[in-house]
């Protein structure tokens, strides 16, 4: 259930957590070390030294080599060791594997798989994190959950209702049905809910000042393995976007996830929400970065509990699914088919 | 040497730990949640939502039903699923299993196994635990250890001397040799030890207030797999029960405990005692209480530290047993047998 | 890598350790109690009641005998059973293990293997430990690795340069080749590092009141698989021993670690630091004692992460050694070959 897809693009960090400290990350079981050089770019670099496997994250920078904490070997931004201690001569092979890395939309990106694979024009978007007419809020907290627990969990939002009641679920949540579709050729999986009618949570009604009953409309991208993007639609109820023209009666929140698979059993779980409402209110942004927050918080514990669970029960355990599932049960086929599709030739899966 | 022996009652909960809170606990391994209707009735279900695996333990209860809090599926006290999300059809397939819960002798009892044969006529008894003429006090210790450790522990008291010293231990415990007997029908196993002439342990001195030696009679019944009593009279030194009437002379004291296991190397250590003189001396209770829980948790760090002896010594480990564990070695014998006729068909143990 | 070398001597305990409490010590995966008789001597006995497994270090002494915390099965110091509770018959096979002890050189040592073999003329020696000319200080720091990462360790100094800089490290260490000796014969690895012109470290600055920069001689010895000696000698620029007379100077710090393997993963690192100059002079002793816990503790962090991040590699793992490895490879070569000569005929490696 939890098999990775390989040969394909993953948030690694935020850009503003890479920087002239080391930052150890392990990604679908890789360790990789991730740091800026003295000319601004990121790297991302096999964090065991060929020698006696020391991460190199718990080593130091010497301009843009990293020095290992151990014995000292030294690789350059290219990971090729270009100094070991007690010798001149360094061996052919000290040389550890360097990771295409990419920065874009506020995040990291990295290449897991076969680096002659990795094409930056795949790597899918989320233009709002950097953009100007957006104000974005965001975190990561790490899962002790694997990662087809939060697919699962961002596909099906009818659990706003019942995990997230109080902040983010209202009743019509999980009453309203929902439009699945899937593109097969990319692999997208869109889940639709539109609610006509619905309560306003408090993360809208504090953050929007909407006073009433709204309509809600929740439109999902799925692009597996890694980017999740829900977009948000708050209106006064009965407000819709009108037939020409900006849609500035509401209000737009771009709710993005980037799900990065670290081990079989613990993930990345990086969020943001952008909005192009009261860009400049600190107060707006503190609420909805501490509202979220907790609900994250929620989702990070019920997972983790989940991953629990799992770990005890029997084999052959079947679930129940019904039609809020559609969504979900289109990604785990599609990602398990992108994972028999990168298993290196050979491999068999345990 | 820890199988489970299933199609048996075991004590899950004192009857006041089960009320409209709801309660998770693991019993042989299957997890399940208790709650008490708003009628009053103690309810045993299944604690996995049907849907995605939930504990419904960590959900919440609306009158007498149990809404799931990740998704909302909503369970009345049969196990059978009355609400859904997103859809008014209800899975024909929408239900969690239902346990067979019994309240006796301020225990609900629980029965593991095939339900068809639960009857609850042959639930071992306990009655001095409910009965005006005793005063109780009880407690729960959870174990780090299988529950066969606690049975040999309570199997051979002999240790109350070095284990249990200062509290209710003596050197006559130990000095004194016990009589065994086993009804092969019932698989009961009997135990017997009287001291005509020993010390007075802390704990019958300061609640019976005896001054000087005693007559003290420890007469084990052992119910596998779930229940222990441990029937103590003491008496002044030779002071015995009169060939007619009632043996108002000595001082009785029932110790109850329920042995439930609830994972192959956990348990839940119920203990109780229940005594017929000092009925309303608060005192005597508080001491009682305090004494007696110092005790357990003396057990409890002996077992623990078993288990972790266990899990690293090498296969074949033998023991070495003597004329004090005649009544463990029944105990088990009649475990073992036990535990074999219970195996579903076409089982294998690992 | 980290099969166990049976038949030798190991280094259990410092004699100060060793008292009139008993002490629970795993050694090469077996549990032994040590404890001093009242005439002094040192015990060491299988750590498990032969009875129900209870751990006699748990327990407590009755003059030269162990009486078990659990039952009363007591124990005398060659390990023969003089009490069982209940009876007055002691069965035959009622013994614990009674292990080789041999107090040397301030260490207990234990002699792990066919007692028959244990020659204590074949306990390597590190006098200065208990030699009125040296003044020591030492420790014993419980590592989270397998011994075989400590042996790495210390067989290749020039992680003095990097993991231990601003105490034992300066450039020259690192950058001074070695020169490595093995004597196949008795299996000792012999190591070298001579630095002509070195800056002084503060370790021996602070310590023997050099100012300036220093001629630093490092011999290691390595006794597989336990004793490992580091002779070190500092003098001031340019000063060597003489032809003739004693070296008087220059200042010697013998440094000893006994290195024994607790279970496959832990490992009890005994460090001790013996210097022939400020014998009485406390300031220094506290200074080294300080220092060097820091050290010692460095490489605890590391090897303690190295060792998690064997726990998580992939089988096959390729390390890239060069010429600094040379004594860690002979030790690995020579632990090896002892390993499979020491194991018990039938045995298999995991």
């Amino acid at each position: 259930m939890s098999a990775f897809v390989r040969d394909q693009w993953y948030v690694a960090a935020y850009s503003r957590e890479v920087g002239r400290e080391l930052l150890g990350r392990t990604i679908l079981g890789e360790p990789i070390v991730f740091y800026r050089t003295e000319q601004g770019e990121a790297i991302g670099l096999a964090d065991r030294c060929v020698h006696r496997r020391f991460p190199l994250s718990e080593s130091r920078l010497d301009g843009d080599n990293i020095v290992c904490g151990y014995h000292g070997f030294t690789y350059d931004q290219g990971g090729s060791c270009v100094f070991v201690p007690g010798q001149q001569r360094i061996p052919r092979t000290a040389r550890v594997a360097s990771y295409p890395v990419v920065e874009q939309d506020s995040f990291v990106w990295v290449w897991i798989g076969d680096r002659a694979k990795a094409d930056p024009t795949t790597i899918p978007r989320a233009p709002w994190l950097a953009d100007p007419n957006y104000t974005t809020v965001c975190g990561m907290e790490p899962l002790n959950a694997r990662y087809m627990l939060l697919v699962d969990n961002l596909m099906d939002l009818s659990h706003e209702t019942y995990l997230h009641g109080g902040y983010i679920g209202t009743p019509e949540v999980a009453e309203t049905p929902i439009q699945t579709e899937v593109d097969e050729d990319s692999g997208t999986v869109y889940v639709s809910r539109h609610m006509d009618d619905a309560a306003c949570p408090p993360f809208y009604a504090k953050s929007t000042g909407i006073e009433g009953r709204i309509t809600r409309w929740q439109d999902i991208e799925y692009h597996p393995p890694c980017l999740y993007v829900l977009h948000s639609r708050i209106a006064p109820q009965g407000v819709y976007p009108p037939a020409e023209g900006p849609d500035d009666q509401a209000f737009h929140v771009e709710v993005v996830y980037g799900i990065t698979p670290s081990t079989e059993n613990t993930t990345y779980d990086f969020w943001a929400v952008a909005r192009d409402f009261a860009l400049d209110d600190a107060q707006v942004s503190d609420f909805l970065q501490s509202n979220n927050h907790t609900v994250v918080m929620q989702d990070v514990t019920a997972l983790n509990l989940l991953e629990q669970v799992i770990a005890t029960e029997a084999d052959g355990y079947q679930e129940l699914s019904i039609n809020i599932d559609t969504g979900g049960l289109a990604a785990r086929r599609i990602l398990k088919r992108m994972a028999e599709r990168s298993r290196p030739e050979g491999a068999v899966t345990s």
